[in-house]
C-alpha cells in the first residue's frame, strides 16, 4: 500500500478518535508520518500516538488504551492533560453511553477484585501499603488522603483538612468521654484530632499494615496511645459498642454488595442510639470507576449512587439527617496534591519509576476533572438511629463562631 | 352465657390489645360492664372502647378501627392523645411489621386513589379545598401548611415559617430577575415571599381551585401579580425554562410511580444548568402511610424513602448537593398547629361537626406522634443539574448574618 493510503487511513482513524470526544479543541497525531487531525496545528492540546497499535487499541478499548499506553509513554501529551481528561468526560456525559469494552472489563474486574475479606486486604495492600515516605512527598503534613473541606478557595490544604476534621467533628456532635470507632483511618490523623480535641476514646481498624504501624507511632508520639486504639483488622471484625461510628474515605472500599452487611456492623457498633457519619466518593448514578483505575490504581473499588449506599441505613430504620455534597472541595483538593506530586516528580521516579509517575499524573488528572466535570460526587452523610438524643436542633452549630461546650448541650438539648 | 364469663372474655380481649401495643402506662376499658385491663387504675391514659363490635374490629384491623372509631366517638381516650400514638407507633417500630389488614387496605387504597391527572384532582380536592377560613382557624397569618424552620426551639410559629421560606431561599441561591416555577403552591406565601424579598419571577402551579384563586387575591393587594403567575394545572403541565424548580410539601401527592416523570417535568423545566429543592414528608424504609390517614385525611399520600426519591434526580444526572431532615422541626409545628386548633374547636365544629373535629385532632396528634416516634421524616433536597453554575462553596452563607449581594455573589463566583 503507497503511503498516501496508509496516511490517509491513519488520519481517518485520527479523525474517528477526535470525533467520538466531541470534536473539542485537541489535535490527535501519529509519530512518525505527519498524521494528523484536525489539521489545524494551533490546538492548545495534542495527544501524539507512538504508532499504529496503540491508536487501534484506542479504538476499541479507549479507557484503558489511552491509561497504559500514557503510563507507559505510547501516547504523549503535550498542554493540559486535566483538561483533556475533562473533555474526554464531558463528551462520555453527553453521549450517556460506557463502550462494551470497558463494561465487559468492569464484569471481569468485579470478579477477581471481590472485596471478600481475603480480596480487601489484597486490593488495599497495592494501593495503601505503598510507602509512606511516597505519600508524605505529596499529602499535607498529617497525611491525610481523603477530601479536605475548604471554607474558602483560597485556604491552604494543610488548613483545608483540619477544617475537614472539625467539620466532621461537629457533625457528629462529639462529647468528652464519648466513645467513637473507626472503620478505615489511613495514617490515623482524624482519630487523633478527635482524641486530641474532643476528648473523646477512639478504636480505628484499618488492614493496611502500614498505616496502622505509622497511626500508632504516632498515637505514641502525642501521648494519645490510650485514648486511641488502632486496630489492624477488616472493618467486618469491629466489635464492641460505642456512641458514634465514622468513616472517612473507606466505603469506596466495601463494595456494594456488601452494603447491608457494612450496615449490620454499624448498627451492631452503636445500635439505636448511636449516630454515625460516612465520607465517600460517589456518583449521580450507579456506574463503575474506570475500568483503568480499577485495574492500575484502586482495585476493587466502587463508588456509590445515594440510592445504593440506602443498603447501608435503611434495613437498620437509620434517619438520615443530613447528606452534603463537597464535590468542587474534592476537585480543589487533588489539585493541591497534584502540584506537590509534579514538584517532587523526580523523586517518585527514583522510588519506582517513570511509568509509575505517569499512571499516578494520570490518576490524579483524571480525579481532578472528574470532580470539576460532575462524574465524580463527595457525599458525606450523617445518621442517626432511631433513639438518638443527640441531633442538634439546626445545623447552625457547624457554621458558629461560639462552640463553647455549653452553648453545644444547649443545642443538644433543646432538640430531645 | 354468665356475665362474668363474659366479662373474662372481654378482659382477655383488652389484655391482647394493651399487650400489642408494648404494655404501656394504658388501660383499656370497655363501656358498660366494667371489664378492664391493667387492673391497676392509676394509668394516665385511658381508652375506652364504647361496645364489642368496636372492640373486636380493634383486635382484626386495629389502625382503620382506631381512627374510625375515635372519630365517630366509639373510642373515647382520657389522657393525652398523643402520648398514646407514640405509645402505638413505638410498639410498631420494634415489632417491624404492619399487620395483614392493613396491607391490604393499602394495597385497595393504592388502587382507587391513583395519583392519575383525574385521580389527582380528586385526592388534591378533597383536603385542600377545604375552605380557607377553615385553615386560616390554625395556620399561621400566611396560611402555610408545611413543616416550618425553628432556628431556635422557642420561636413562635409566624416566624418559623418566615425562617422555613428564607432557609428554602438561601439554600436556593436566589437572585433578582431570576426565574422559579413552583409545583404545588399552597395559598401562595413562598411564591409571594419569593418574588418579595428575592426579586424573583414566579410561576406557581396548584390544582388546588380554592387556593389558587386564595393566592391570586394576595398577590394582587400586595402588588406581585406582574412578577408571580398562579397556574390552576397539573404540574405535569409545567412548560416553559426556569433558572429554579422548588417544590414544598407536594411531592407527598405525586406517588412513587410518578417519580420518574416528576424528575422529566423537573429536567424539562431548568435543563442541565438550573438547580432546585423539594421538600417533603419521607420516611427511613419505604412504607406506606397508615391506611386511615390515607382513607380520612390525605387520599393518594404517600412519603417515601430517600432510596425511592432518587427516581427523580438519577435519570437526569442531577447531583444531589444537599439533605436536611427537619423532622423535630415538624413535630413542633404541628404542636402549635394543635394548640390553635383545638383553641378553634367550637368554630370548627359549627362548620362541620364534632367527627370532623375528632378526626382532624386524631390527625394532628397522630403527625406529632410521628415526627416525633421517627415514623416520619421530613426533607429537603437540593439538587442541581451537571452544568449549573451557582453552586455555592460550603452552607456558611445559610447561617451568615451578612447576607448582602456583593457577599452572596463572592461565594457563588468563588466556586465557579
Amino acid at each position: 500500500m503507497p503511503t498516501r493510503a496508509l496516511l490517509s487511513v491513519d488520519t481517518f482513524l485520527l479523525r474517528k478518535i477526535h470525533d467520538s470526544i466531541g470534536r473539542g479543541p485537541v489535535q490527535f497525531r501519529l509519530a512518525g508520518n505527519g498524521a494528523m487531525w484536525p489539521l489545524a496545528i494551533d490546538a492548545p492540546i495534542q495527544v501524539v500516538i507512538a504508532d499504529r497499535r496503540t491508536l487501534s487499541e484506542l479504538l476499541f478499548n479507549p479507557e484503558l488504551a489511552f491509561g497504559d499506553a500514557y503510563s507507559d509513554g505510547r501516547i504523549e501529551v503535550r498542554g493540559d492533560l486535566t483538561r483533556l481528561i475533562e473533555i474526554i468526560l464531558r463528551s462520555q456525559l453527553e453521549a450517556g453511553q460506557t463502550p462494551w469494552l470497558s463494561r465487559l472489563w468492569n464484569s471481569w474486574l468485579d470478579l477477581v477484585q471481590a472485596n471478600t475479606v481475603k480480596g480487601s486486604h489484597r486490593n488495599i495492600h497495592r494501593h495503601y501499603d505503598l510507602s509512606a515516605n511516597f505519600y508524605k512527598l505529596w499529602l499535607d503534613s498529617r497525611m491525610i488522603y481523603t477530601c479536605a473541606y475548604f471554607p474558602d478557595p483560597s485556604v491552604s490544604l494543610e488548613a483545608a483538612q483540619v477544617a475537614k476534621m472539625e467539620h466532621v467533628c461537629r457533625k457528629l456532635c462529639l462529647r468528652p468521654d464519648e466513645t467513637v470507632v473507626e472503620a478505615g483511618c489511613g495514617w490515623g490523623a482524624l482519630a487523633l484530632w478527635m482524641a486530641s480535641h474532643y476528648g473523646v476514646r477512639v478504636r480505628s481498624f484499618n488492614i493496611s499494615h502500614e498505616q496502622i504501624l505509622f497511626a500508632r507511632d504516632r498515637a505514641r508520639q502525642e501521648g494519645l496511645s490510650d485514648r486511641i486504639e488502632f486496630v489492624e483488622d477488616d472493618y467486618r471484625n469491629i466489635s464492641g459498642r460505642y456512641d458514634a461510628f465514622v468513616s472517612v474515605g473507606m466505603l469506596e472500599h466495601v463494595g456494594p454488595e456488601h452494603y447491608q452487611e457494612f450496615g449490620t456492623i454499624i448498627h451492631r457498633a452503636i445500635g439505636n442510639s448511636g449516630r454515625g457519619l460516612v465520607h465517600f466518593i460517589g456518583k449521580n448514578q450507579p456506574l463503575p470507576f474506570s475500568p483503568w483505575i480499577r485495574k492500575r490504581i484502586f482495585p476493587g473499588a466502587y463508588a456509590p449512587a445515594l440510592r445504593q449506599v440506602m443498603d447501608v441505613f435503611e434495613p437498620f430504620n437509620f434517619s438520615v439527617l443530613d447528606v452534603e455534597n463537597l464535590r468542587p472541595h474534592y476537585a480543589r483538593t487533588v489539585e493541591h496534591w497534584l502540584s506537590q506530586f509534579e514538584r517532587s516528580s523526580n523523586k517518585v521516579s527514583a522510588m519506582f519509576d517513570s511509568e509509575f509517575v505517569r499512571a499516578w499524573r494520570l490518576y490524579l488528572c483524571g480525579s481532578i476533572a472528574s470532580f470539576r466535570v460532575g462524574n465524580l460526587q463527595l457525599f458525606q452523610v450523617l445518621f442517626a438511629g432511631s433513639q438518638c438524643s443527640s441531633v442538634p436542633w439546626t445545623r447552625a452549630h457547624m457554621y458558629a463562631d461560639d462552640r463553647s461546650e455549653e452553648k453545644q448541650a444547649a443545642w443538644i438539648q433543646s432538640a430531645s
